[in-house]
């Protein structure tokens, strides 16, 4: 591996007004400190630069340890040195990229990757150690394929991709511009489909592929399997954690958030804009509609409509499951209060029949 | 990679007489168009055969664009051009068949695979590239081992099984006929095994094994743990998907189906044709009987009878799980109902008291 | 692969005095037999010694197949051999580890491994086949490394572990002494943060680490992320089931059981000893106290004190979901009973109407 160039580790640092000037932020008073990393308010150290979006952050970041903090335009001075922006989120952002230590994989393709002669690699991409390409696969410019990833015959990686090691894309996928796939993440696996004949389960074959879109990021282990027939689809923008298993002609719709370890059963539909939160389960068939939210550990069993939000098992508007999750938690006191109704009714009864026979 | 056979990747395409002649069906009609395609319903365009096992079935084939429709014996004329036959279900996986793009793998050893010199292989087995096999593996024939599998000492692999790339078999495992294990798998890691001594887990070593059936299907990073001692057991025929747990001494029976992420702790024992849903949860040491039913997201504590359907957490039988989930719905309206019950009784309590005060 | 050593596959066997000398204990009686095994007593056949830690576990073993039993010091004679000790924790762990067949994998760099010249590797390392790894990796003493492991730039492993085959470790990461992984392990991957700027989600960056304690097991295809900032940490001692996902900044205790497809979302805190069951799902940034017992399948969304037991969605304490559950399952009857004191007090409310008419 000395074809990989070397990596310096020395730690970086800016000065207060190089950040300031990359960020096109204004500078609270003449502080010009060595910045020396960027961090969350709760893991601030000296000689980090904090990020506050809203008041609460404002008022953690002046009592952190943190030696600056960037901040909306109408901050008021505080303390600690500040740089104010338009946008801290996006200067946030520049400001992690600054400190980020990217690998950097050389172009070209490593002496032990063993690629099909058919295969059509541009010549700026990266080719990891140990990496299988086969027949007819195609990858575009500036992509880069770390180790002992496998590629199938005849699928498409295009420009910008970043394939981290031991990765594996079945044959005939497509996968769009600047995708993120992460290790152990496996692409158009045959979907989780049989017909039970003569008592026995018959393998339907998955003879259908998988689209995955432009910007695209795909965590560690996760599965997303391929069609029966037709297209598994991921579209463009959207991001899946780990362990996310997305079944086979599932339609999943640009920039959702599908978080760890949630499943899609077959021929699920995602509209734009959907998020997932952690642990949720989608029955096969069903529709989610563009921007709704499903809140963690749901089990989603019909369609739920755009910017809906839904939580629970079955998942029900979440307003709905907080106020029956109220009442059950006072379950145990409803029962008292119905066996303490059923003793007075009674005990009317008793009384009138009493009356009555007194009368 | 130029071991590989070249794939044609040309469309293929049948007359209908043709699909008709191998499915053994008879065409209605004298059409005998050209089958470009085999797709569900819903995705289906011109030229593609679809299946329509029942009227609901028919009724959307019919509005589709499909060109042919492969139907039961009984069905009546409709104005697309069909196929008749006795099991429809049998004949789309025939008609699917024709369509699939096997990836053909050649027999014999890629030159960078490793393989100790006292692994017996035959010899029309084929051995993908990186593909590192330890001392006494046996590999019988047929079977493929696709690219960075890992097979440890003293396993057995029998005739005509899969493994996708990326497959990890610890040592001493015995595989099946015909078994597929997709990318990811790992059979016979350590079963989750400790000691609270001194303060400390000590971790108890899993010196069992794992038997895997014919016939099974294990999905992609499933992971099936080796036993403390004894074997972890899948049945013939047993159909696992993707991302799913199967613990140390588990016993799983013959053509269970075990949807995506389920998981089982150790010693579960599963009867036959069991169908485990989605995201479902099994307590260690229970028995689920033969042909039970545990629908999707169910946390399973306790033993559950043959035949029997269960959901919900705990699991219960799912007719009483829907009573409940339906009062549970109510539980709002059931508390409101029940303060205006004790309104009602405390304002009847009154008028007693008023009434014997009157008297 | 003929780097390996020869591993012999001749069944070990024991004399039962052998025995009682290695874990220090007394057999009643004059029997000597040969012990050919170690099981549970329910798999136990003829020729295995058992475990018998208390009274239920000795009645079972008296009626099981075993030839031999383990038990505590104070236990009466029975009809079958016995060794008595201390602790027959300690012993049956010792007694199993007797019988292992642990994979013995030669110190060395296999010659297909491919190893950066910047890595320092200690002498007495093993390095399986097709293994990479990166600049500047450090590899301590008596670590083993098998087969497809992937190690990434600037990581750090210390004395004595095991990596089993297609592990990855991303750059940067630290990993203690004796930490095992198992395969598909993924440690060190981007934690799941985007910022949503102009109707994208765009990526924060994540550039901090993870530390892995000593003593630490983490299961197959389980996931660590790396922290945005900072570290995410998993204590000495800590062990991890498969398929579990950690969250980025996550900070995991000291000798804690995470037990498998479980999660959590990003900057949980576990404190010492935790224990998770499987399948449970933690919020993002809550805190779990020291000792703290999370049912199978539970939803945390907020703080647990330490010591507590808590179950269900979302999680309470665990005697009041029982309660709670108790209550739940009869729903339906308490709405058949709320019904009944409606028509109740309907009557009663007419025959007052009528009394009161009457009078």
């Amino acid at each position: 591996m000395n074809s990989k160039e070397s990596i310096k580790s020395e730690p970086r640092h800016y000065r207060l007004s190089e950040i300031a000037r990359i960020i096109s932020g204004e500078i609270s008073g003449s502080d010009d400190s060595l910045i020396t990393g960027v961090s969350d308010v709760e893991d601030a150290v000296e000689g980090d630069i904090v990020f506050a979006e809203n008041d609460r952050f404002l008022r953690q970041a002046i009592n952190s340890n943190a030696s600056a903090i960037v901040a909306p335009l109408n901050t008021p001075d505080t303390d600690k040195a500040m740089i104010r922006v338009t946008s801290p989120r996006r200067a946030f952002i520049s400001i992690i990229e600054l400190f980020a230590d990217t690998p950097r994989n050389p172009a070209g393709v490593h002496p032990s990757a063993l690629i099909s002669p058919t295969a059509r690699i541009d010549i700026d991409v990266s080719i990891g150690p140990n990496v299988v390409i086969e027949d007819d696969v195609v990858i575009k410019s500036g992509s880069v394929i770390m180790a002992n990833c496998f590629i199938g015959y005849g699928s498409t990686i295009n420009e910008g991709c970043m394939f981290y090691p031991n990765v594996t894309v079945y044959h005939g996928i497509h996968i769009g511009k600047r995708v993120i796939l992460h290790s152990g993440a496996v692409i158009g696996a045959d979907g989780f489909g049989y017909m039970f004949i003569d008592d026995k389960h018959r393998k339907i074959p998955q003879i259908g592929g998988v689209t995955i879109g432009d910007d695209v990021e795909i965590g560690c282990n996760t599965t997303v399997d391929r069609a029966k027939t037709g297209m598994t689809v991921v579209g463009n923008g959207t991001k899946i954690d780990n362990l996310v298993q997305v079944g086979h002609n599932c339609k999943i719709g640009p920039n959702c958030i599908i978080v760890a370890q949630t499943g899609l059963a077959g021929s699920v539909q995602l509209g734009q804009g959907v998020i997932l939160g952690g642990q949720t389960g989608l029955k096969d068939h069903i529709q989610i509609g563009d921007g709704a939210v499903v809140m963690a550990q749901a089990g989603v069993f019909g369609n739920i409509p755009p910017q809906s939000v839904v939580s629970g098992y079955p998942a029900r508007p979440h307003r709905q499951r907080l106020r029956q999750e109220a009442a059950y938690e006072n379950l145990p006191e409803l029962l008292k209060r119905v066996k303490s109704l059923e003793k007075q009714i009674s005990e009317l009864q008793q009384r009138i029949e009493n009356q009555q026979g007194e009368a």
